[in-house]
C-alpha cells in the first residue's frame, strides 16, 4: 500500500506510518498526569502530535531527529489537524525510505546546484567569475548551501530551502538584469542575488531542528554574509595575481548589507545603487510569492475562500475557487 | 550646426534656440524690479531660466507650451545649471522640428502600443481578452494612454512615460508569471499590470504641464480605475453574452485597490492574492529602477562619486565610476 | 413568567428559554470526545455556549439563524459567563415571541427611516435634493440599509446598526452643519453623513452571521460606495434633466473617499475640504461614544471601578461609580 | 476715506495708513547694508515689510507694540504680498481708532463671557457649579482669558481667540452632550470643554507678540491646567463646606490630561472615560474647522482652486468655487 | 530543616511551608466544578497555585496578602512552574518569620533611607537643600517611599523598590554629574533623580497587591510629582523666607515632566535642559539593567543560554554560560 | 595683540588674522558675476566668509586645508555671524602658531592615549588584555583614532573627537561597571566602549574636510567595525597561544553590532545582553550631554533663554540664565 503523505491524512483517520520526529516534550496536565507532545513530519509536512499518559521511560526511548513508527488516529483540534498517538518506536534507517522525508531529492538538489554554478560561471566580468569560482570550490560552505534552510519559520523552512530560494531569486535576477540592462549591471545583481543571504548558513542551526546559531542571533546573516565575501575576494585577488577593484568590492558588500531595504528591517544602510534597489524588490517578491503561496496550500480552512488569519503578515489570503475564473 | 540639447549645455555657454516654455512667472525681486521666470524643455530636460528686467508685455507675448527662441547664456547657480536669457520670442510650429521636443517620438509610441495589444491578446483566458479587446478599442482611452505621463514628478514624468512604465511593466510581469507559473497565474498578472494605473489617464491633466486634476486629488487614480474596469466588464459580458465569472472580477478590481501595498501608501486595502503581491513588488521595481537611474542620470554633481541628498528617498545615491570595475 | 434575557443571567443559573443559534462548531477535545460550541442571542446580547458529549445527529439538528430552545446553566469561564446546555432542539418560528430577537424593533427602525428621510428632504440644494431622492426611491437598497450592520464587531454590530448609526451621524450633522455654517455648507455634511458608510450594505454580508463579503474583504466600502453615488448622480441628472455640478460631485465623492482621515487607516486620500474634515471627526466620535458605552454596559468585571483591559484600543476604561458625584 | 484693511491690499498698490508693529529686526543683506524688517498688522491680518537703506536710529525710533504710520507700496514676493516701505514714524494711541486693531471687539468679547458664564451656571450638577463659579469670580484668570490666543499660530492665534475657542467648543459640547445624554454627562463634558485649555493663559505670553512663557514650554498647559483646577477644586469645597466627590474631581482631571488624544501628541494619558474620549474629538474638530478655513480664507493662490501647499497639515486644501455649485 | 524558599524550587516536589497569597479567584473549569486559583509568595518570588475541587467556603477561608500554610507539590506546566495543592490554611502572623518575605529587609531599607538623606544633605545648592529638606521631614511621604514598589510589573515591582531605584538612580546621577560637571549642574541632576518618580507613591496601590490607583491611571505619575514638588516649594520658601528663584522651579518641575524623553512615552515634553535629557538616559539604564537581570536570573529555560522570548521587550535575552569566558 | 579667536568676533568688526580654509566654492550669484564662498576656521569655531567679485585666479591661489591670511569684516546675516573677506592670501605653515588652530592641542591627545591605554591594561580577563593589546600596538590605527571626528556633524565633530568621545565614554563606562558589579561584566562593558566607534577611522575621511568615504556610506561603521575586531581576536589567539573563548568573541562582537540600540537606527541587532543595553545607553548619554551642551554654548541667540529651533533634535533648548538660581 503506498504511503499515505502527512497533507493526506483526513479526520478520523487511522495511522500506522514512519515519521521524523522533533521538538519532543514531557508535559504534565492540568491534574498532574503526563502527557508527551512532539511534531511528526514526512516530506509533505508536519503535524502535531500528543500521547496521553506517557512516561519518562517513553520520552527517553527516542530522541529528535529520529525515525519512529506512529500509531494513533487523526482529529481535527481548534481548527487544525492534530494525531493522537497510541504507540511510538523508532525505526532504524535501513528500514525507512528516505525519499520519503526529502522535501527535496538529492537528484533536484544537484540540479539546482548545477544551474547555480552554471549561472555564475556564465557571467562576463572577469572579477566577478574568479570570486565565484572561490565559492563554487569551497566544498564546505556548498555543502552548507545545499542544506539550509532559508528561515527558521515563513518561507523556504525546509532543507534545502535555502538553495532553492536563491537559485529562484538568481533566476529571476537573470531575467530581470536583461530587462533593465540599460540601467543596471546585469552581473552585478546576479552576483547579489547569490550572495545576499550567505550568512545564513552560519547564522541557522539545521542538524535536527531549525534554530538560530548563538552567531546568528548576536551578530546576524548581514554581518557575517560580508566576512564570507571578504574572505574569498581575498582569496581570489590571490589566486588571479590581480586585485578586485575597490568599487566592485564595496557595490558587492553593499548589496549585502542593503537587501532588507530598510533601517528597521535590519539592513544598517538602506539601497544606495540600482542594483541594490532592485535585488531587495526581487528578494521580497520570491520570499512573498513563495510564502503566501504556502500558507494557501497548507490552510486548513478547506472550506472557506479564505486562510484562517494570519498574524505574521495581519491579514487573511483569498483563495477563492479558481476553477470558476473561466480559464479551462 | 546641429542643435546643442538641454543635457549637453556647460556652464558658461552662449544659447541661441528653440525651446518649448512651461511655469512662466512675471516675479518682483527684493529692489521691486520685474524679472521673468520660466522653464524651457526640450526632449533631452528641462533648464530654468530667468530674464532680468522683463515687463509685462514680454510677459504676454507667449504662453506656456508655445515654442520659443532663447538668446542668452548658462550659470551655475547654486550647483545646478539654469539660463539668463537675453531675448525670447515665440515661433510658429511650422518652423520647428517637433522631433528635438518628444522624449518618446511617435514611433516609438506605436511600437510601446503595439507590444501592449500584443501582450494582451496573446492571454489564454477568454474572460480576460474579451475584457482586454473593450480596453483596446477604446480609442479615446489609448489615446490618453499614449500621451499621459506616469506622474507629475518623479519616475516617467514626460508624455508618454505612462505607457512606457506600463508596458515595460507589463514585459517584466510576463516573464516574472511565467518564472512563478505553479504559484500564480500568468494571465492575471499580466493584466493586473496593465490595469494598476489606468486610472491615471484622468488623474493626471497633460495639455500643458503636468498637474493633478481635481479629481485626480480628490477621489484618486485607484478609485478612477476601478471603475473603469467595472464599465469595460459591464461591455465585455454584454458584447461576449457571457458573464464575466464574479471571482475574476474581484481579483482585477483587488489589484488595482492594493497596488500601493500598504494602507499608508494609499491602497484601501493590502494584497491578499499571490498576484496582487506579486504585481505591487514588481510595480515598486521598475519605479524604482527609473526613479534611481534617472536621479543618477541627471545628477549635476559631475565631479562626485555621489549624487547630491535627494529628499524624496532620504539619501544619496552611489554613482562610482564603473569604468574602474574590470568589466570592458 | 417574563423572559431572562441574556443580559440579565447571573452566575450558576438554570436556564429553560428560546434564543437564537449562530457560530455552530462541533468540535474535539483534547481526549478525543466531541462537544458542540455555539453562540446563543437574543435582543440583549450573546452567550457562548458548550454542550458535551454532543454528536454529528445533534450538530445536524439546526442551523445557523434557527430558533432553539435550550435547558442548561450558566457559570463564569475565564471571566466571562457562558452556559453549560443539557439540550437543544428548534423551535418553530411561529412559537416565538419575535420582538425578543430584535434589538431595534421593526417600530424603531420606521421611525429612524422616517427621520432620515425629513432630514434628507429638508435640505436647500436643489441637487443634493433630488440625489438623495434617488437614493430614498431604490427600495432595495433602503431595505438593506435597515438591515446592516454597521461593523463585523464593535460599534453597532447588530441588526439595523448600520441606520442607527448613519441617523445618529446625521442628527449630530445637521446640530453641527448649523454651528459652523459661516465655515462650512451645512447640506454637504448632511449629505456626507449619509453617504459615508453606505458601501457597507454591499461590504457586509449579515443574512444570519454578520461577516465581511468577499467584495467587501477585496475592494472595500470605500470604493463600492463611491460607484453608488455615481450610479444616483447619474440617475439624478436624468431624472432632473439637469447635469450635476461637477464640484458638488467631487466634494461628495471626496467626503467617502476620505472618511477615514488618515491614509493609514483605509482612505486613499486625506480630507481636503471643511466639510470632509468635520465628517471625519464626527464619524470618530460618534462610533467612539457608541463602543465605549458598549464595552463599559457589557463589562463583565461587575465588582470593579475599571472594564477589563480592551486590546482593541488599547486601554482599560473606566466606570468609576457614577452615583457617589453628587449629581442626585 | 474709509481704511484699507490689510486683507484688502493688491499688488502694487500705494500704502499710507496706521499698522501695529511686530517683530522688528535690523538686518544686513549680502553686501553689508543695512534694511529694517517689520510685520505690520491690523485687525484683518498681517503683512510682511522690508524697508532698504535703514539706519540704528530709525530701528529705535519704534517698539514692537506701537501703533506706526507707514508709507510704502504693495508687491507681491515669492507668492505672498509684502510691503516696502519709504516712511515710518510712531502715531499716539490718542489718534488711533482702536477698532481697526481688534479682531474681536470688546463688545463681542464681552457677549462671548456672557454666553461662557451662561452655560456654566446652567449645569445641573452643584459640585461644578460651585467649581465653575470659583473661576468665574476669578478677576485676573477671566481677564486673561478675555485676551489669551488659543495658540502661537494655527487656530484662533489672536487676542481674545482662546475665549472664543472655548466658548464655541462649549457650545457644541452642550448640544452633542445632549445628543448623547444616554451614553454621557452632559455637565461634565461642558466643564471639560471650559476647562481643557485653561492652562494656556499661562502658557502663551501675549502682551505684545505671541509667545511660549518658560513656563508654557517647560512644564506645559496640561500640567499648569491641572494645578489651576485643584486649586479651584479646594476653594469650592471650603465656600460650600462640603467637599467635592473624588470620582468628579478625577474625572475633571482626566479630561485635561487626556484631551490631545494620544500620547504622542502631549498627552500623558489617553482618553478613558467617555465624556474625555467626546472632548477630544469635538477639541479636535473645533481647531480644524477653524483652521482648515482660515488657510482657505487667508490662501494668496488667488486664482487657484486649491491654497498652495500647507506644510503643517501635509496637504492642499481644496477651495473650488462654490458658486457653482447649484446652491444659489 | 531551613526554609525550601520559590526560587529553589525543583519539578514534581513535595512542599509544605507558608507563604503570602495574593490574588485569589475561585473558577469554574469546562466541566462546571470550582477550583482555587491564588499566587503564593515569599520574598524570592512567586509560584502561580492551583487547587482542584474546592469551594466557596475555602475561598472565604483566607484573603489576599494573609499569610497561609500550603500543602502541595510542584509542577513544570506550558514551560513554568506552578503548584498543586492539596491543603491551604492560614497562619498567624506571630508563628512567621518576617523576614521570609520582605526582598528588602528593614535594615536594608534604612540604610537605604540613610544613603538618600545624605546624598541630599550633601548638595551645594541652598535652595535645593531646602526643598529636600521639607520632603525628608515630610514622614507620611518617607515611608510611602520606602514601601512602594516601582512599578506593578517589570522592574522593581516589589516593597520597596521604588527607594531601591530612586537611591540606585541617585548614586549613578552623583557619579556622572562629577563626571559632567562642565557641562551640567550635578546638584540639579541629582535632585532630578531624586523626585523623578516620587508621583508614584500616589499612582501606585500596594497595600496588599501592587495596582494602579484611580488617581494613577486617569491622571498619572508625572503630573501628581509635580504638585508635590509645587508643596514643597512654597513650604520651603516660607521657611527659608526667600524664595526659590523661578528659573530653579521649573528646571526641577521640567525633569519630572520630560523624564519619560519622548512623547508617545508619556512626557508632555521633551527634555530642554542638560540635567533632563541626562536624567532620561540615567533612568533608563537603571530600569533596563534592573530588568534584563532580573529576566536573566529568573528565566525557568535553565538549559538554554537564552530566555524565553520576552514580548515586554521584543526579544530574547542571551545568557550564555559566563564561566567559559577565562574570567576565572 | 593677542589672537582674536572665531567665537570672539562680534557684528561689524574688523579682521585681519590667519585662518585655515575649507569648503572654498566659486559661485555665480543671481546677477551672473562670481563670489568665493569658502568657511574660515581656528580651533574656537568656524565662520562662513563670502567674498564679492572673485576670480578664477584667487579660487585657484590656495586650497581646502591651506592656511590663508583674511581681510575683512563681521556682519549678522540671517541670524548667524558672517564674514565678508577684502582679501585672502595663503601663509606659510612656518609663520603660524599651530596651537591656535587644534581643539585638542597634542599634550591633551597624549593625555587622551595614555588615559584609554592605561584603563584597557587595567582590565582583569586576560583574553580582553590581550585582544586590546593588538588594538594598542597597532600605530596606524592608534594614529587614526587620535585624529578621527566622532562625526561628521553634530557632536565631538572635530579633530580628535572621537578618541575625545571614547574615553569620556570609557571613564563613565568604568564608574557604571563599578556601580551595576552584581548585573555585569564591568571588563566587557570597557571594552565595548573602546570597541563601539572604531570602525569610525575608516568610515569618515578627516584629512582636510569631514565626510564619509565611499566604504563608511556604503558599508558603514558597525560592518567595519566588526572586521577590526575580528582581526585583532586571530592575533590575540596566536600571540597568546590560547584560542579566545567564543562566547567572550560573540559578546564583543554583538556590543559594536547593537550599540546603536534598535533596528530603526541602524544596529542589525538589538541589544540582547546587559552589557550591550548599557552600552547604547550611555553611548546615547554622553553624545547626547555633549552635543546639548555644544548647541547651548555656540548658541547665536544671545539675549535670549532658549536656542534657536534645532531641527536635527525636534526642538529647542533652554539655557536660562543660571546665575540666578541662587548657587553662587
Amino acid at each position: 500500500m503506498p504511503r499515505r503523505y502527512v497533507n493526506q491524512l483526513a479526520d478520523q483517520e487511522q495511522v500506522n506510518e514512519v515519521f521524523v520526529a522533533s521538538g519532543k516534550q514531557l508535559r504534565t496536565n492540568r491534574n498532574g498526569s503526563l502527557y508527551l507532545q512532539v511534531e511528526l513530519s514526512d516530506k509533505s509536512g508536519k503535524i502535531p502530535t500528543r500521547m496521553w499518559n506517557a512516561s519518562e521511560k517513553l520520552y527517553s526511548s527516542f530522541d529528535d531527529g529520529d525515525y519512529v513508527r506512529v500509531e494513533g488516529a487523526t482529529q481535527i483540534f481548534q481548527g487544525a489537524m492534530q494525531m493522537i498517538a497510541k504507540q511510538i518506536k523508532t525505526v532504524p534507517e535501513s528500514e525507512v525510505n528516505e525519499e520519503d522525508f526529502q522535501v527535496l531529492p538529492p537528484a533536484d538538489m544537484d540540479a539546482l546546484a548545477g544551474r547555480l554554478a552554471a549561472m555564475l560561471r556564465a557571467m562576463n566580468n572577469p572579477h566577478l567569475c574568479s570570486i565565484a569560482e572561490c565559492f563554487l570550490i569551497d566544498q564546505e560552505l556548498m555543502k552548507k548551501l545545499s542544506l539550509a534552510p532559508a528561515g527558521v519559520k515563513n518561507h523556504h523552512a525546509y532543507l534545502g530551502g535555502l538553495m532553492q530560494h536563491v537559485v529562484s531569486l538568481m533566476e529571476l535576477a537573470s531575467q530581470v538584469g536583461q530587462h533593465y540592462k540599460d540601467h543596471l549591471d546585469p552581473d552585478l545583481l546576479l552576483m547579489g542575488a547569490f550572495l545576499h543571504d550567505l550568512g545564513k548558513v552560519d547564522e541557522l542551526g539545521y542538524e535536527r531542528d531549525f534554530i538560530y546559531t548563538e552567531e546568528g542571533q548576536l551578530v546576524g546573516h548581514i554581518v557575517i554574509g560580508v566576512r564570507m565575501l571578504e574572505d574569498k575576494i581575498a582569496q581570489a585577488s590571490e589566486l588571479s595575481g590581480e586585485p578586485v577593484p575597490d568599487e566592485l568590492c564595496l557595490r558587492l558588500k553593499h548589496m549585502i548589507v542593503s537587501h532588507h531595504g530598510e533601517l528597521q528591517f535590519g539592513s544598517p544602510t538602506v539601497p544606495m545603487t540600482i542594483e541594490a534597489v532592485a535585488l531587495h524588490y526581487l528578494d521580497n517578491l520570491d520570499a512573498k510569492v513563495h510564502s503566501f503561496s504556502q500558507l494557501i496550500r497548507e490552510d486548513p480552512n478547506v472550506d472557506s475562500p479564505w486562510t484562517t488569519y494570519q498574524p505574521g503578515i495581519g491579514r487573511k489570503l483569498y483563495k477563492g475557487s479558481r476553477q470558476s475564473m473561466g480559464a479551462d
